[in-house]
This record gives C-alpha cells, sequence and structure tokens, in this order.
C-alpha cells in the first residue's frame, strides 16, 4: 500500500520560531520542529510535505491543492487561528482528515486566543505541548488513517 | 454611449465551486458561474471584468484599480465577508456603486457568518440564489447605473 | 404547464410608499410597485396576487392561505422583519419557496433592523435597491422555480 | 357549585396543526385537540371556551373579556411568546389563574424561542407533549382552582 | 388661526385603565382620562381625536391616516412600546410632532420595559405621572406647536 | 404486559419540602410528594422507584442505572438544573424518556434559575404545579409511553 | 395653606445654555429659564430655590439639605444623568418627590445617554421640550403635591 | 531511575463509554482504553494508576492525594470540564503537570461544551481523537516529564 | 444562657492550606485555622462545630443538619462560590444568620471567582485576610447574634 | 512604638446615616459610628482620623494625604464604589493596605452595586454588618498591619 | 499675530506623578512636566495656561472658562477619562480643538481604561509616551492651529 | 553614533490616500507623507525606511526582517488594525520599540474600528493628526530611543 501523504502548514510567524518569545514557544527553530516532523513521519510511514506562510491567502492554496494529492492535513494556524473563515472554509471544501495544533495552550492565555474559527472543522486538537505537539498530531493522524473504520 | 463597465471579484475559496460542499454551494463550477456572467452582461450591454483570489490584499488592490476603468462593483467575499475592514475600505474609497453576493444564505447559516462589515458601504446586499446570485446583481447594477436620477 | 403562481406580501407601512422618507425609500408608490410586479411576472408567465397590510395576523392569515394556491412566495416584513416568530413560522408552515425582501439595505441601517428573523427561513435575500428589489426577487424565483433540479 | 369556566387561547400559526411540520407539532389537527380538550374539560366538571387567532390584538381582547366570566385561562402563545408585552400585560390585568403551554419543548429549541415573555405571570408552564399538553394544563388547573387553599 | 388638531392614541391593554394593577396605573379610567385631554384640550384652544386598539395594525393605520388631517400625535404605546418598528416606521413616515407618554415611570419597571424603540423618532416623552402624563404631553405640545421658530 | 417502571428523581434540597420557603415551594413534605407519586402510579398501572439526593454524582449514578430497568425518568434536577452538565450528558446516554419538573414556576425567578441546561435533552418541562407537577409528569409519561407511535 | 417648596437643581454644563450646541439644547439661557421656572412657580403658588452646579458633590448636599426644608424636586442631572450613583442615594435618602428632566430627548441621543440611573428614583421622567421640560415638571409636580391621595 | 508514575482521572458519564451515544464518544469500552492506556503506559516506563467517578468531590480528593504519589496528571474532566471551579483549584494546588484529554472535538460541539475552566492550569488539551486521545496524552506526559529543560 | 452554636463550613481544597499557592493563601495550615476559630470561640462563648469537605452534596447536608443545633453559619464556599445553586438554597432553606468568608480578597483575582452565587442570601462578606477572615466572621456573628433588635 | 494611623473615609451621602433608609443601613447615626471607630481604635492602640465627604475629589485629595501621615485607610465608597477610577487610582497611587467597607451587602442589592471599582486595589472587603462592618475593618487592620510578616 | 492660547488640564491624581507607580507612570514630577510643557509652548509661540485638580467640577469649570480666552486644549483626563459625560459635554460645549493626552498606553492596561469618552469630540489622542505625549501634544496642537485651511 | 533606523509601516488602502475620503483622511497623497516623514527623520538624525502594502502577510514579513536592522517601527495598521493577530504578533516577536499611528481619530469614528488589537503591544498610539500624526510618531520614537533611562 502506498504510504499515506499529510501537509503539514505552519501560520504566520512561526518562521521565527526559537527566536520569538521562547518562555512562549520555545528555543527550537522552524528547521529542528520540520526535521522532527520528517523524522517521524519516515517511521510511521507517511510521506510529509511541509509548507509556511505569513500569507494567509497562500495557505488557503495549500489547503486547496492538497485535495489533488494529500490524505490528511496538520495545521498550526497561529495567528490566523481565531478570525480565519477563509482557512476554516478551505478545509472544509477539502474534505480531508485535519488536526489542530498549537506549540502553546491557547487556553491559557489571552481570551482573544481562546475560541478557533478552525476546530470546529477538524478531527481533534492538540496545543500545548511546544514542538511536540505537531509529532503527537501525525501520531493521531496514522492512527486515524489506519482505524477510520474501527472508531 | 459606452458601455459601462463592472468589476466582479470572486473572495477567497470560490475557485473550489461545483467541487466544495455542493449541498451548500450548488455544483456549477467557477468557469460556468463566469460564462453565465458574461453573456448577461454582454446582453445588458456591460463589459465585465472578473477577478478572483484568495489573498485579501489582491482583492483590495483589484478594488483599488477600479477607480480607474470600472463604473461599478459586483464582490462575493466568501471568507472575508465579516472582518476585512480593508475591504471595506477599498469599496467606501473607490466610491463606485457596488453589491454584495453570496451563493447561499449568509443569514441562514452560522452566527458568525451572518453580519458582513461589507454590507454597510454597497448599494445592497443579495444572497441565496446560488451562482444566480451573481446574475440578479448584474440585473440590479444594470438598472442601477441606467436609473441613477430616477429613484 | 400552468402558470406558476407567487404570493407577494407588503409589510405595515409600505402603502405609505412614495411618500414617507424619501432619502431612504425612494419616490415610487406601491401602486406603481404593484404595476411593475404584475408587468414582469406577465412576462416571466408567472401570476401574482399582492397583498398588503398593517396587520401581522393578516399576513400570517395570507401566507397560510397560499399553501392551497401558491408555488412561492415574495415578502417584505418590513416594520416586522426582526420580531414577527409568527410570520416566521408561517413560512417555515407552508414550505413554500420564498424570497424575502427589502427596500432599503437593513443592513446599513440601525443595528435593530439588522438581523431578520425571517431570514433563516427563506431561499434568499435581496435588499437595497428600491422598488427594484421585488422585481429582482420576481427573476430569482422564476428561475428558482425552473430549476429547482439544476441547482 | 357552579362548573369553573376556562378560556383557552391558541395563538398564530397553531390553525394549521396536523399539517405543519409534523416533526416538530405532530399530526393531530387544531380540531381534534379541541374535541380532546372538550372531552376531558367536561370530564373534570369545567367549562371551556376555545378561542384561536392569528392577530395579537385579538389574543389580547379575548384575555381582556375572560375577567368578565372565566375562572382560569390556558394560553399557548405561539409566534407571540418571547415578544408579546401586550399579551403579558393582559394576563397581568386580568389577574386569573394562567397556565402557559407548548407543543413542542421550546427549551429544546432555537435560542430564540427559549425565554418566554409570558412565563413570568402565569402558575405554571408545561411544553414538549404535543396535544397532550394542554389536557396536562387543563388537569394542572382543574387541580389549582379545586385545591388552592391547600397549596 | 384654525384650532390645532392632535391624535391621541393609546396603545393595547389601556382600556381596562382604572381596573387593572391600580398600584401601577392608579384607578382613573380610560373614559375619564379621555373627558380630561378634551377639557384641557378645548381649554388649549386644541382639537383632539383619541383612538384605543389592541391592535398593533390598527394603530399603525391611525398613525398614517393622521397625515391627511393632524398636527400632531400623542401617543403611548403600552405593550407596543419595545417591539413595534411599525409604529417606529409610521411615526416617522408621517413626520408630524409626536409626545410619548406612559402611565408609569417605565425606567423604574422591569429591564424590558425600559428601552422604547418609538423614543428616538418623538419630540419627547412623558412618564411616570398617572393620567396626568396625557396633560402634560398636551400642554407640551401646545407649546411645541405655537413655538416652532422660538426654540 | 409488564408494567412500565419510572425513576424518580429528586435533585438537592428537596428533603427540606415543607420546611424551607413554603412560600415558593409549599408545605407539602417530601415524604406525602412520595406517597401521592406512588398512589398515582400504582392507579396508572406505573411502577416508580424514587430516589433523593444531595450528591450530583448519585443522581448521575441512578439515571445511569436506570438504562438497566426504566422505561422513563421523571427528574426535578433542582439546584443542579442550571448548570448540572453531567446529569445532562447522564439523561442523553441513558437515552429513555424523560420529564424536567419543578415545584415553583422557575421562569417567574430569579434570572439565573431560567435557563435548565438539562431541557434541551427531555421530552418536556412542567413547572409551577408545587407537588402537583409531578403527578402531571407521570400523567404526561404514562400517555407517552403509551402513545409513542400515535404522536 | 403655606406654599409647597420645590428644589431646582440643574446638573453640570447647564451654566453654558443658550451657547452650547444649539441645535441640540435652544437658544434660551439658563438665566432665561430660571425666570420662566420663577413665574410659573409664582402662579402655581410653588416656591422655587434654584441651585447650578458642575460639582456632583454639591448637587448631592443640595439635595440632602432639601430634606430640612423642601417638598419637592426637579433635577435636570445633565451630565451625570447616567453614572451617579451619588444622585441617586441622595434622591433615594431625602424621599421627596422628585421629577427628571432633561432639555433633549436622551432616548434619541447616543447610546451611553439613555440609562439614567436617576430614573428608578424618581415619580416620573419628562424630556425633550427644551427650557419647556422644567415648566412642564413644575406642572407635574403642583399636580403631584395637591393630588397625592386621588392618584 | 523509578518509573514516573502518572494519575489517569476519568470524570462523570465515562463509565458509560462504549454504550452511549457511540457516534460522539465511539464503541470502545472504558475497561478496554484502560488496557490500552496502561499497555503504552509500560512500553513507556510509566506507571498509571486510574481512577473514574461520577463524584466531582471525589475527583478532587484523587487529585489532592496524587501530591504524595504521581508525578503527572491525565485528566478527562468530561460533564465538570466547563464549571468546576473546585477540580481547577485541586490542580493548580498540587501542581503536577497535567493534561487535559476529551474524546470528543469538544470545539466542534454545542457551544457550553467548548470554554474548558480547567484548561488554563494545564500543560495542554487534546481532544477529538476517541480513546486515543489519552494515548496521545501519555506520550505527550512521558516527552514533557523527560524532556523539561529541553523545551 | 446557653452558648450560641455555630456551624463552620470549608469547602472543596481547603483541606490543602498551607500546602497549596502560599502566595495566594497563606502558609497556616486548616489545623492552626481550627484552632484559632475555636479559641476565638471560646472566648466570645460561642461553640463551634467544623466541617470540611471536597463534596458539595456533604455541604449542603451539613447546612440542612445545622437547621436542628445551629444559630448561625459560617461558610468559605471556595471552588463551590460561583455555581453551587444547591448550596445557595440549602441556606436560604435553613434560614440562619450566614457569613460568607474567603481567604483571599476574590474581587481582586480572576474574573469568574468575583461574583458569589452565595452571597445574595447571607448576612455578610468578608474577603482578602487570610485565616483571619474566619476570625472577623466569628466576631460578625457574635454581634450580629447578641445585637439583633439593636441594628 | 509609635501608635499606627490609620485613615477613615466617608462616602458621599453617609452624612445621613440613620435617617436615610433605616431597613438597608440601619438607625445609627454616622456621629455614633465615628465614636464607636474611635473607641475601639483607642483599645487597638490605633489613632483614627475620620473624614467624610460627598466630594469624590475630596475623597482623592484626602488619600492622597494619606501618603504623608497614614499607615492604613479604612474606605466606604459608597456611591463612588463602582464608577470612581479617580479613588482606585489614588489608592493604588499611596501604596497603604487598605480595607473596604460597606454597610449592607452589596452583593445582595441592585446589580450594579456588585462590582466595586475599588475591591481590586485593597486587601480585603467587609460588607453587609452595619456599623460594625467598620468596627472588623479596624480589627482586620490592626491584624494586618502586627501581622505582616507573618502572613 | 498674537501667541495661540493653550489651556492644559492635568485630571485627578496627576499630582502624584513622579511619586505613584512609576513603572507605569514614570518619574518625572508633574511640577517638572509643566515646566517642559511651558518651555515647549515657549518656542512654539505659544501661551499655555495649566490647571490641575481631583475634583472633576473644576475641570469642566476649567474647560467652560476657557471657551473666553483660549484656542485650544490639552487634556489629561486620567480617572474621568472612561466615565464623565460632563468633561465631554463640556469640551463639546466650548468647541476648541482638543488634545486627549495619557501618559501610559491606555490601550495595554486593564480593560476598564481603554475606552475613553473622552476621544470622541477631540482632534485625536496620543498615549503611552510619559511626560513626552504633552509635548508631542503641543507639537500637534501648534501645526492644528497654523494649518487648519491645509488638511 | 550610528543613526537609529525606523521602519514605517502603511498598511492596506494608504497608497490611495488623497484621493479618498478627504473629509476622514485629508488630502495629502502618500507620496507627499512620505517626503515629510523622510525630510523630518533628515533632521533627527533618524533613517526611514518605508513599506506599503495591501498584504497582511507582506506587513507581517517587513516586521519580522525589521529585526535584523531595525532600532524602532513606526505602523498604521489602517484596515488590519482590529483583527491582525499575526501583526500583534510579528510586533510581540521582534520586540521593537513600535508607535502606532492613525490619520483619523479613531476612537471618534464606527464601534469596531475603536479597539485595536495591535496596541497592547506598542510603546504608545497617535491619532488623529492626519499626516502629521506620523511625523509626531517620528519625534515620539526619537525621544524613546534616545532617553530609554531617563523616563
Amino acid at each position: 500500500m502506498a504510504a499515506k501523504r499529510v501537509l503539514v502548514v505552519h501560520g504566520c510567524n512561526l518562521n521565527l520560531l526559537g527566536e520569538r518569545e521562547p518562555e512562549i514557544y520555545g528555543r527550537t527553530t522552524l528547521k529542528e520542529i520540520n526535521k522532527q516532523i520528517e523524522e517521524l513521519a519516515s517511521e510511521l510511514g507517511l510521506e510529509v510535505r511541509i509548507t509556511e506562510s505569513n500569507h494567509e491567502g497562500e495557505i488557503i492554496s495549500a489547503i486547496q491543492d492538497a485535495r489533488k494529492w494529500a490524505d490528511a492535513i496538520i495545521i498550526n494556524p497561529a495567528g490566523f487561528t481565531t478570525t480565519s473563515v477563509g482557512i476554516r472554509d478551505a478545509l472544509k471544501a477539502v474534505d480531508l482528515p485535519a488536526v489542530e495544533v498549537h506549540l502553546s495552550n491557547i487556553h491559557a492565555r489571552e481570551e482573544f486566543r481562546r475560541q478557533s474559527i478552525v476546530a470546529p472543522v477538524v478531527v481533534g486538537q492538540i496545543c500545548g505541548f511546544g514542538a511536540h505537539s505537531y509529532l503527537l498530531a501525525l501520531l493521531a493522524l496514522s492512527n486515524h488513517l489506519g482505524a477510520g473504520e474501527k472508531r
């Protein structure tokens, strides 16, 4: 059976990881996180393609394109989490299982960060574990893709 | 008299039309809609230029450019409907008669889709008639442009 | 095939049209609007019956009666738009395709006019085009009735 | 001792019962409900007069008249439940024990149906049991009228 | 100079005055109030026509008709005070100076009675003085009609 | 046919009935109410088991156990009415027809008592009739259980 | 019988009357208003003492002192209308009949001006009639003081 | 190095898992979930103790006791998620790293389930992956306990 | 005269005092606080019985039992402060003078801790003085019980 | 050691104590309260200076001056409790331990009295015990000043 | 040309500057700030008069007086910023260009400090630059006064 | 010492300045504003780089890049002011002193423009002075950069 393919999307400002507010986001750089994602994906027999953008429109387009090649999506919408109806609609439109990821525990931060507009259209949400949140999402998807019928 | 010119703007995710959630948005593709728009425009003696983007910024720029050539605007802001102050400001700035269009009846959907931030700066809003919403908007504008002084 | 029949309902105060606040509602009288509606209906092969009342109860009854003879409804609920659960329930009960119409762009007016309680049970809403709003509604219904299966 | 007399009021759209949205309101017609009400009233030694209207004003007047002949009121305000200060004031003014009745469980429906403006001036509220709600209200009133001093 | 003519409108349930909740509304009947209004009007050289209804629609129509004969309006919207967009629109449409009157001090009662939807379109509001509120309104209008240019 | 079995649940503080705030809750003790419930159940051919607790957890467990033996539930959640997601989830989980009962008319009391979190998962709600509320609930269930298919 | 005595209180900024925003407050100066008040009081056999201050504390003290000599109060709280719990408490404490007056129709102005915190402790409110509002208040009090037992 | 010890807490109604609303919570029983938890813990070199209760008080006590023996906590507060200040305070008091788990995606369900009062005091939240949510939490904790200094 | 008896209730998590978040709750243990309470009570000629529980139900029952032996109640509802209608109802039902106590100044903490649902049914509230809050409450009650008629 | 000095501040309308609404505020006059405060202060070895004003500005100045001579503040902000940012800022600025006092239980009164804007900057709040509230505050401060390091 | 004259108003508690919460307001005293203001004014050819008060009433009066001599106003309303309708009305009444100034960035502080009731009637707002905010305001006014026609 | 460098960011639609709604934004074009900024910067010994975009993503990237070369930022977020969490996060991440600028007084405009999501992470906000707002921001930054330790 062919490897399942997963799109990983990093929202705005995540390119600064490791540099920006380490007391909230940790010291690991995005490059290191991507390496960890790729290694675990490889272990799990998954193929990942990673994209990162400060542009909401590029993220929408990346999600749309995913319907042509991917089996699932991992997305950290970052600064677009609470307002982007466009990203939500794109996720709904491509109809692939998606997992929402946040480095920090958004529910423990400012009021305006807590209500994700994306959350109602994803399978689940994982937040608060730093870079490890992405790896947990990969594990969650790996289980979800292989066990769709069991649940 | 020269033909009146109309800018038609499709907001984010509308490029997926016909494929995405047909129970909400219908099965007609954007290409087919554009063809219908062009045919009706031609009948009405209007000239249309159609633009489509997932980028809020490109839509803002397209609206701004319209002040140099267009007489009116038809816009389906889609995922930008409720949050884009930028699109609202652009519409206000170019000061052309505009009609807001939605394929679905946004007032019958999720709470967060109902309050358009764009609506207060357009002539009127038409929603709920699928692709036909655009054609009604063309008819509305045709009448509006020709009958400014009568109303 | 027999002509489709459409009930047109004018809510309270619309009998004053042409006389009342012309800067908001235009100068066309209700009589003139009705004439325009009848002419376009005739062109479209539709049969219309028009009713107008300041009484919420009469409007509810008119809608109820429509289930015995009409194929669709056009309604401008006017002053009943935001509070009449009774009109909403009547529209829901008769289960005919309905289009909500407003002369002015209610989304650009006072806060208390914006959230229509009727909107969630109609096919679509058209507002802001003065008397022309009714004609657009007729066109919308004509298309809707003839093209149910296509959408 | 003379039979106690009860006014039964059906609010707007209830004349459509049995036909309208049977999955919410059941298949029994208003005529059948009235028959059941009359039969049970007769068993309980109560005299009922039943009125039904789509007009808020007629319901207000019927309640006002009740102060001249009735000992109690059963009212299903239907579409007037959440907004009619007039019906509330009429109930308060005649100062007769009243029971509010709803066919459906209004607390399980749309948000805007839940907060009855009438409820604070009645003895109690019964909702969710279809036509049987009226019969339970009759039983409640029968007990209330005969047992005023016991409670 | 011909006598100025004033329409006096009593909203729903006011026909019960003197009987209903006297601790709130006082013991004077509507008939007695009307007599007082007529006597004072006569003294002031005003002509009054008084109408009273439990039907919102009849009140709207009475206000509409006033544009053909009256110079001013006194209205106690009673139970329609907080919800009737229709009465507000009618008052706005006829564009006659109007005074809003309440027997009780609505600002000292239940929360839901305080925000009149009619108030923003009248000249002023007088409330809390029982039947005398109407007489004060007559005096206010008499002054207003005679002194338009002075203020 | 075997007698239908009904679980009756009294929430916190109801053990004090007859002693506590009689102007709100009446003077009948819980023991007397239970006797009335048992007598009417017997007449209706129903079997009841009554439980009463100040512990939310015990009520949840009692409801869960009911799925093994009962055909329906009558519950007065009392102080747990507005906050207990746990009781709501238990009622939803056991999927038995349930009726919510309140001695007082909760809609006429403090704001914080009005919005029952349990109401959306029960068949209906009866409130305001003192101890008689329970008997009406028994009658409602008796009818509901015998007439499921008819409604 | 001794003349009844009335304290008249002008809140902050009213000293600028006739000069400040005449399109809202009219062109009559405070001095002229006071003259009109004194003349009408004299006609009505009332004695008035007038105070005016930009200091909330001085107004509170003036109201407190009134309990030693006055029979009633007329107050235009102006800028203190919506926030001064102190003035409300003073009015409540002295327990004299008071009338709240506003030159403009506060219910037709900015949202933050509409909910008077003083209104719930006065007999009634008169607003919208310019300087004439004070005279109407005098008439209202004159009637109220002479007719306490009649209402 | 001794094995790290983890307390796993199941909130109310979770004992019904596999039986209750399988379309939301899946078909796996709590027993099976516990077995999976224990197996994975064993693999990860963690020791788990599992507790389950319908009583908020028992859960509070279990968390308090954990401060004497455990290194971390996994908690699915279920029906106590949005209201239990007591559980939140207990978690805060014992000051152990905790992970909040939900079987379903609470952010995609009813409004009242979305705002966890517990979330602000845990390390992170994982929801939407059915029984697998618990396993992901174990992995998250395993990483967190071993890698505190790295993040 | 027999000594007055006072029930002292410690709500959930207070058993951890001295250990839990000392920067908020201080370093005194519950045992030490109880000793201070008993010593002061003895000085004041009061008899105290102290109860402490993590179970809302046990607290409700303790309050109910108090009606048989106690003259007053001191309660620190802790985590139950803002949500427990059950504790409020119990306090209301036993109708004994009660004082609400908090170690910390709840009005200076998170928003969700500020609005006590218990406060409206107690004599008064004392908060912010650490363990000393209980002693002040004893003094308050001692004065209140001895001086009922004086105030 | 020199006696600690305490500023006692009485807000607006408290000069009327004993006269004003005794059912809420008791019958003790401010003079009597001040005597009790002075006597207890003397017993506790504290020196008090008492100030009272209807002027927010005077209260702010009194608090500011306190930084030059006082060790602590007791304040009953009365009518300034919920709105005076100025008093709050003054208390914050002088950085002396302060206790907020209310005669009545503000949490059991009108909604607008409950949220003190001053509370977040004081040590604690005592309310509901009439004049005794001040004495309890003195005791609280006495303990606080002597035991700063112990808590 | 005569020098333009500017009134500078310091609201309550600003007299404590340099002493009060330096981490928020800086260490410069009001005297030093005034000196800086005067020096810069002199450079700009402006004449300033500076007033400072803890009394809202004095500030209102100072603003009113300014209409007789000043060309512009700089105001730091401090603790009166969010509630003083009186100061707002005074600014509106004198109709001079005004600039609102804050030492701290009020938009980064507590929620209740953010919505200035004064802001809608001034030319602009400058906040967050400590004492320098005043100097920027002077520069802004200097430009505004000299360049009225250019903008 | 090397010149300090400042990034100036113009948000969406500002390219239309001078053309768009001059009654709100003035008649100066963006080009002219930029010239003024550069001239003043030169005078102040600052080096500026100016960027302008309709794309939120480009602005985020420009801010991110600034951390490599700039000492401070001036930003007019325009249409992104109230919703862009991404711009806020970028400003927070680069940790450079920033000043928020608006041409118009946003606090005097529509409700939805008033609450800047960017404001809490900048040094200060200047609004309402047209193009001059930028120059004031330059002056503010010049002072801030040179005087960090003094404040």
